[in-house]
């Protein structure tokens, strides 16, 4: 069987009672995907927990390493971690379904979400719009900024997920985002973004959190402190997502 | 200290262990939240799990008496259980908004939640437009058709989520979502909904799922067992997505 196991966004103990168990049976094997995220503990504290062994998997681990993993899974329990919900990525869904094609039973263990997560901002979830991110090696992309102004035209907010490369320990900050976007609209004047544009800067949600509303000429000047740090750009707002913002200013 | 605890999305085990140990102490004071969703487990299934007497909080519980709950929790230590994530509904946020004009300490206990557990589809989160929900007492809304038309329009997907009374035993289902779109179509004429749009039905996600993918008039015709049931009308597909969604033909 092959498990693909949320463990949520924060630490060891936000993994489901379901999958602890399923974690902690001698005979599964357990991995843990340290590329599309990060919780703010490490290897060793989640194998103190769990009272397992866990192998690292890493982009190459996972991309080329996936086939053999599923064979495995053919004749025993293979286990893999990864923050966030289970299926966040293309690459895992990929798994799934060379799982389905060759026929190896899998079971997915859901937990939260950064997409979800974002509403302790007292943003509406079913008021944004396509969610978006912010690549680091392409700083010209102007899709985030084209997705901003999508969701605007239909009055949604827009979630904009940060670039982040665990294995270099790099992780987008809130001020970088904001300068990335400031730097488009300085191109495309088209004040889909501007110094006055309402931002909602976010991190380590489902955490330590800590948010911080006002104008992004604002907001890129709080230090948010450690990651991962994302950023909402609000539509159209109702008054009580007006009130609960002004909580955060 | 108040705490908003989601439960996840399918029975007793999809608690967090973090979770688990608020409500395991003898002094947190536990209520369940039933009306916005449903888990597969009863109430005295949770209270045997957890070894604690449980209250059940309806509508009127929480809307009117939400103020008594975050006085309460000035003093002791309240936990509320919602299922799915903590936030999903307007009303939890207003818990947090009193709560913090008030100075009454609060935290989050996220877990998982529908509109990331359709990930499993294999449609990609990043290109959904804005979810939008399906009522059962207004059928003539045309919210849900307009919603799915923008999202066309920019070839995104469309989550819909379907209406619920879990007072009432009532739930809708797939079948009976397609024909509310359908009537609506029938009146607009739009070409947003016919017979032939791609449709995904599921039901039971995140525990014992059945997901179907089809043309409207195929996928109406199945049953989906059980609740809860909601509907997606993808938009533009990426290859990868189109054999993922072939495996649920």
């Amino acid at each position: 069987m092959l498990y693909l196991i949320g463990i949520g966004l924060w630490d060891e103990k936000d993994i489901s009672v379901k999958a602890k168990e399923i974690i902690c049976r001698t005979k599964t094997r357990v991995y843990l995907e340290t590329y599309t995220s990060k919780l703010s503990v490490s290897r060793e504290e989640l194998e103190k927990t769990y009272e397992k062994p866990i192998k690292l998997l890493d982009r190459e681990g996972i991309e080329q390493g996936s086939s053999e993993l599923i064979e495995k899974a053919k004749d025993m329990d293979i286990a893999i971690l990864i923050v966030g919900d289970a299926l966040s990525a293309t690459t895992h869904i990929s798994l799934i379904q060379e799982a389905k094609e060759k026929g190896v039973k899998f079971e997915i263990i859901n937990n939260a979400s950064v997409l979800t997560a974002v509403s302790i901002t007292g943003l509406e979830l079913y008021k944004y719009g396509q969610t978006t991110s912010i690549p680091f090696d392409n700083p010209d992309l102007e899709t985030p900024y084209n997705v901003i102004k999508n969701n605007q035209s239909l009055g949604l907010h827009t979630l904009l997920l940060l670039d982040l490369n665990p294995e270099e320990d790099r992780f987008m900050t809130v001020k970088e985002a904001i300068h990335i976007l400031s730097q488009i609209e300085g191109r495309k004047e088209e004040k889909v973004f501007t110094s006055e544009t309402l931002c909602v800067g976010c991190a380590r949600l489902g955490g330590d959190y800590k948010i911080v509303a006002g104008t992004a000429d604002k907001v890129k000047e709080v230090d948010f402190g450690g990651p991962l740090h994302c950023l909402i750009v609000p539509g159209k707002l109702h008054f009580v997502e007006e009130e609960m913002l002004r909580l955060w200013k």
